[in-house]
């Protein structure tokens, strides 16, 4: 970044060098649209979704009251409605809010299913409780930890449940850390289910686990923040079949659905916990005796006071595409990750970590430079791949041509994972990063 | 809302159709940046905050990692150093990160404040833990409650400390609470001062209480969500005299400075804790093997994963105005209180909720309808006086004149609270607001 003076000082720049810093500040950072930036699960540009962004910045408003955000507030219920309906939970009055980031999603449904069980907490705390646990799968995200030592459980009293060798949480090893925890004198009170894990796409076989939670009486959360654009596709939505069974679901519209960052949504079934657990009727925001109908305030249901709108960018896209165009969309995307495995099953100097057809738009692989392929299988060489995949990606960020994410997983070493979540991505761009990745890791 | 469909369906809209949504969402909105806008304590729109906001939305990145947000990462590291030189903290490395909203930021505190005492919490949870409890001024803001509901402390664990006249906490009452609570055995580990409380804008003695913290080795936490803009201006700075002495700070630029929403940093004095608390090394998204120092990777240190961008627009405007520009523009908020109150004081038909000059750019009063000034003063005339501020309020909505909070509190009934912080008030503005009061409630 030379000649960029990031530093501020005492007195105002010039209009012309503030131009000039905007040209900087977009120049030295990362194309997140380029249809070859392939590196986390969020990216592309939707154009609506951008001018969506715009007209919210200049609204300048707070989600906290419908009395600043009477049109936001709104949308935002007709946003939450129509998710629960795609859920599956047409049925019942259910409950949500738009929150900042699939973390703290998940650390919303937690919230609730602890309240949910013990509502002696919110006044008296953790103390009054016995020991309780929650389980997730070993593939599940890290925010359920991070949620737990937040809210004062601790990440000992996170159970990681085994997993198949797709990545999807075995149902009987949960039924068995769930007796277990028991027999310990340890208290069940939810299970975070995963729908499109973060590194493997996998999805927990979500009818099974809600057989067990119904039989131990737990909360079921299903962490759909990744999968969750899936429910959009007739032609994949069944691979989150059972999500109708859970108590609350997080669900990102700004990963698969392409929504500019952050969007963001937890989803509760039974209706009124949200608020009860959170609700602080703070006299100087919330009064009673609005002009309107105070129903409408729903910043007493967040663990937050001032909130960002995030919904008009996703309620702009949903009016520009219709439900059909977010299908046609991540069906693309399906289509895009079946090519690239197809592509890279016929390469030998490639090799799948899982050697089926992808579940979802994750596909997870080696590269083996020629020097690799002639030393077996084993110790060695897996000291050697471990290397590969951050040279390679080191290269590519150098040289800004391409970004891949890559980690190391349980006895798996370094490999890449591809992603698709971009609307600008063509197959072209896939041929181009397997040959890139050929020539930048050929002579490695 | 007449004629604005807000349903979303199956199927796409026309461009046509979505150019006319867009124009009825900022018509049926609220326009918080009018200069008559006075109900929040974020109001006004700064254009080249704006204009930060809109390179924000163009950029679509993520601040979780250095990878894929190195120019706003650095930004976000020299803001934080800015702030922490402006409370005081020159001379030690401090840390920092910034957050969705204040109450978040709150939450930071406390959470680092109860891992400092006990960092078993982390892994262990609250119920390794003895009965521990927090002070807070009874006008501090509810966030405070909300944190200690949501760590697993639990409201009942939070004690209130009673404030003077102007609704500053006392420093012999502190004392007094903290003793009796060490007498019942419970264990107090934080005080949460108020820089610049909600509705009546005091400034707690920070001093007095920071001795007290020393006395009995508890945790400081400054709330100056509202207040901390107040450290730029040579003139008010003294205002927060012993903020240095802070363990932790809350300061949300959104609101004195002005900046759009949301921006809110949380400042931590002893560098490494944010991270020893919230670090959960995720092998997908910290790879130790990165191109780069992984020092650079802010995403661990917090609660979320996913991080909106909100630093560029601060960074902007503060190029923009230069710390002198917010200084400006902040004394002209407190002379515009100062004018406000000696007009206020001169009318016989208002009355001051503190007959003294204001401390902060809020000040509270009540309207009295002649009808209600022949009612001697108690139980009847307020039952009367409680229903006037809402009345005028929701006729000023309807008529779109001006828009002005209230509340009661304690034993004071429903009053008004003005506040400055739009840089598009003029005293034109402040003389109509008290003339639409007039008009709107002479007759109630």
């Amino acid at each position: 970044m030379d000649g960029f003076n990031l530093e501020l000082s005492d007195h105002p720049e010039s209009l012309e060098q503030l131009l000039v810093d905007c040209t900087d500040t977009l120049k030295y950072g990362v194309k997140t649209g380029h249809p070859r930036f392939f590196n986390q699960l969020s990216s592309g540009l939707d154009v609506v979704g951008l001018a969506g962004e715009w007209l919210t910045a200049t609204a300048n408003t707070n989600m906290f009251t419908y009395e600043i955000a009477p049109v936001f507030t709104v949308m935002e219920t007709i946003l939450l409605k129509k998710m629960y309906e795609i859920i599956g939970w047409g049925e019942t009055e259910a409950d949500g809010i738009f929150a900042p980031g699939g973390s703290i999603s998940n650390l919303y449904g937690i919230l609730v299913a602890h309240y949910k069980h013990y509502p002696e907490i919110k006044r008296q705390g953790m103390t009054a409780l016995p020991c309780i646990v929650l389980f997730v799968s070993e593939q599940g995200h890290y925010s359920v930890k991070k949620a737990a030592a937040i809210l004062g459980i601790g990440t000992d009293n996170v159970i990681e449940v085994k997993c198949d060798e797709r990545g999807r949480m075995i149902p009987a090893e949960l039924e068995k850390n769930i007796l277990e925890a028991k027999r310990k004198g340890q208290t069940p009170f939810c299970v975070v289910a995963t729908a499109g894990s973060t590194v493997f796409g996998a999805f927990d076989p979500l009818h099974a686990i809600a057989d067990i939670c119904e039989t131990h009486r737990l909360w079921m959360h299903v962490d759909a923040a990744w999968g969750g654009g899936l429910l959009l596709s007739r032609n994949y939505s069944s691979k989150l079949s059972g999500i109708e069974r859970a108590n609350s679901v997080t669900w990102n519209p700004h990963k698969l659905m392409g929504v500019p960052l952050q969007c963001s949504a937890i989803l509760i079934r039974e209706k009124g916990l949200l608020e009860a657990c959170n609700q602080m009727r703070a006299g100087y925001l919330f009064q009673p005796d609005k002009l309107y109908n105070v129903d409408f305030d729903t910043g007493d249901k967040t663990i937050q006071c001032g909130r960002h709108v995030d919904v008009f960018k996703l309620w702009l896209m949903w009016k520009a595409k219709g439900t059909c165009g977010f299908e046609a969309q991540i069906d693309r995307y399906m289509e895009l990750a079946k090519y690239f495995y197809k592509v890279l099953k016929k390469k030998d100097n490639f090799k799948l970590v899982f050697d089926a057809e992808p579940e979802f738009t994750n596909v997870c692989f080696w590269y083996f430079p020629p020097r690799l392929k002639h030393i077996p299988k084993g110790c060695e060489r897996d000291q050697e791949l471990q290397k590969i995949a951050p040279k390679i990606k080191a290269q590519m960020i150098e040289e800004g041509t391409a970004m891949i994410s890559y980690q190391p997983c349980g006895d798996k070493v370094n490999f890449f994972r591809m992603v698709f979540s971009n609307p600008a991505t063509r197959r072209a761009d896939v041929d181009y990063l397997i040959d890139e990745i050929e020539r930048l890791g050929k002579d490695l």
